[in-house]
Formats: structure tokens, C-alpha cells, sequence
């Protein structure tokens, strides 16, 4: 668990917009954008600005304030899609589920008897494009 | 997900004493200890003093210090077990997988090939407390 942060990641990209994504918010310190292939209705990814790998080799500071973000898009998901619930994960590695080496952590809100999809399937651009649009008006003013 | 933290849960009556655990880190934000049912081994619940009921309930500065412990757990996690990876969990609402009302983080070391292990199995008490030692012994102490 111990190699380097690589810029060259897809996340990376995103972050200098090399790639385009479906943004939900973005401050100096984080940045959310829509899951290109949905475990649910409204899976989100809150990453760091900050090139990190994962929960160990990112600031702790970062981490802190970082968290604070995810929280902050959380509040908004579940507003926007009346969730029910609402389950984080993040990975670490390979071992640990990683895919994309810089550290991101995934928000998917629940409905009650509603299983997570499996892994790996694309989701329709234009419907994360309207669950982005959703998410962005149910937001609050983010504040310190 | 609306419902107030009502502080007779589980982790409540740790935090109180009220009931023993295996702990494995403590300071005035956060509390740290052994899941009994774990799903791998080393499995570990970080847990916030404050009481929250989750993510969206808790303090927003409350989150990003607890982040802060979580991370440094991790580390020692890692280090304990030498863990090829980490996956970290955090559940709300009953739709979202939680059932102890106070905000935790799952911190699982995972290993190349070691799949998580379905919940519900009570672990062996002498284990739980040889694995809380050997974490309290790989870890670093907390720095600001």
C-alpha cells in the first residue's frame, strides 16, 4: 500500500478537465461529479482536489475538510432523490476494491428494499446529466 | 432520515462504559474498538463521542476530526496486519445497511484474494482482544 500518487489517472483528468464530467459541486478543496456507471440512482464520487491515492497518504487536514464536503453533497442527494438511506464506501488498493488510483469516496443513496446494482454498467449520459442538474438545485450554500 | 440520535444504542453504552469493548484508540473526539461480528479480521469500528445518529446528522467539524482519527487507525490497521488494501464502509438509515444508530466507520483490512466475509458471525472474544493489541501496538501516536 505504499506507491506513489500518479496524476495520469481518470480522476486526475477530470480534475483538469481533460475529461468532461457531470459536476455537482466543486470548491478548492473537493469536487463531486455523478458515477459514469451507477451501483444506484444518484451515485456520486467527492474527491479530493489534492492528488492522493487513497484514505492513507492524503493530508490529514485535506481528509478533514474534504469530509465535510461529502456530507455536504450527501445532504443534497438525499434531498434530491428522497432517499431513504444512504451508504458510503471507499477503497484502498486493489485488495481493498480500488479501480481509479486517486482517492474518491462513493455516495449512493438507498430506498428501502432497493438493492445496490452490480458493478460496471455505463449509465445514459443525459440522465446523469438531469440527476446532476437535480442535485445541484436541492444544494444548499456550502458554509464553513 | 430525519429521526433524532437517541444515545440507548450499543455504541452509546460503550462510549459510557456500560458495556466492555476491545479498544484500540481514544481521545475527546473519537473511540475506536473491535466489531464483534467482523467481516474480516482486524475489523474495526471508529466511532465519534459526540452523539450523532450518521453522516448527515453529525457536526460538520465533529466529521472532519473524526476523519482525521479514522485515518490514523487505518495506518495502524494497515501496518498490524500488513494489509494489501483497506475498504472502508459507513452505513445510514436502515435503506443505507445501518443498525446501531450512532454515526461508525468500518475500517476492513483486506488482503489479495480474501474476500469480505458475510456479516452476523460473533468472533472469538481472545482473538478480538490479541488483534486490539497488536493495532495499539503498530500505531503512531496521534499528532494534531
Amino acid at each position: 500500500m505504499a506507491a506513489a500518487y500518479d496524476p495520469n489517472n481518470i480522476f486526475g483528468k477530470i480534475l483538469r478537465g481533460e475529461i468532461p464530467s457531470h459536476k455537482v459541486y466543486e470548491d478548492d478543496i473537493a469536487f463531486a461529479f455523478m458515477d459514469i456507471m451507477p451501483r444506484a440512482e444518484g451515485h456520486v464520487l467527492v474527491i479530493p482536489k489534492e492528488g492522493a491515492r487513497g484514505l492513507l497518504d492524503v493530508a490529514p487536514q485535506t481528509l478533514g475538510e474534504l469530509m465535510k464536503r461529502v456530507q455536504h453533497v450527501a445532504k443534497a442527494i438525499q434531498t434530491a432523490f428522497s432517499a431513504d438511506g444512504l451508504t458510503l464506501h471507499q477503497f484502498n488498493e486493489s485488495a481493498g476494491g480500488q479501480v481509479i488510483y486517486h482517492l474518491h469516496f462513493h455516495l449512493l443513496p438507498r430506498w428501502d428494499g432497493v438493492a445496490l446494482r452490480p458493478p460496471g454498467t455505463m449509465a445514459d449520459d443525459a440522465k446523469l446529466a438531469a440527476q446532476a442538474e437535480q442535485i445541484r438545485a436541492a444544494m444548499e450554500p456550502y458554509r464553513e
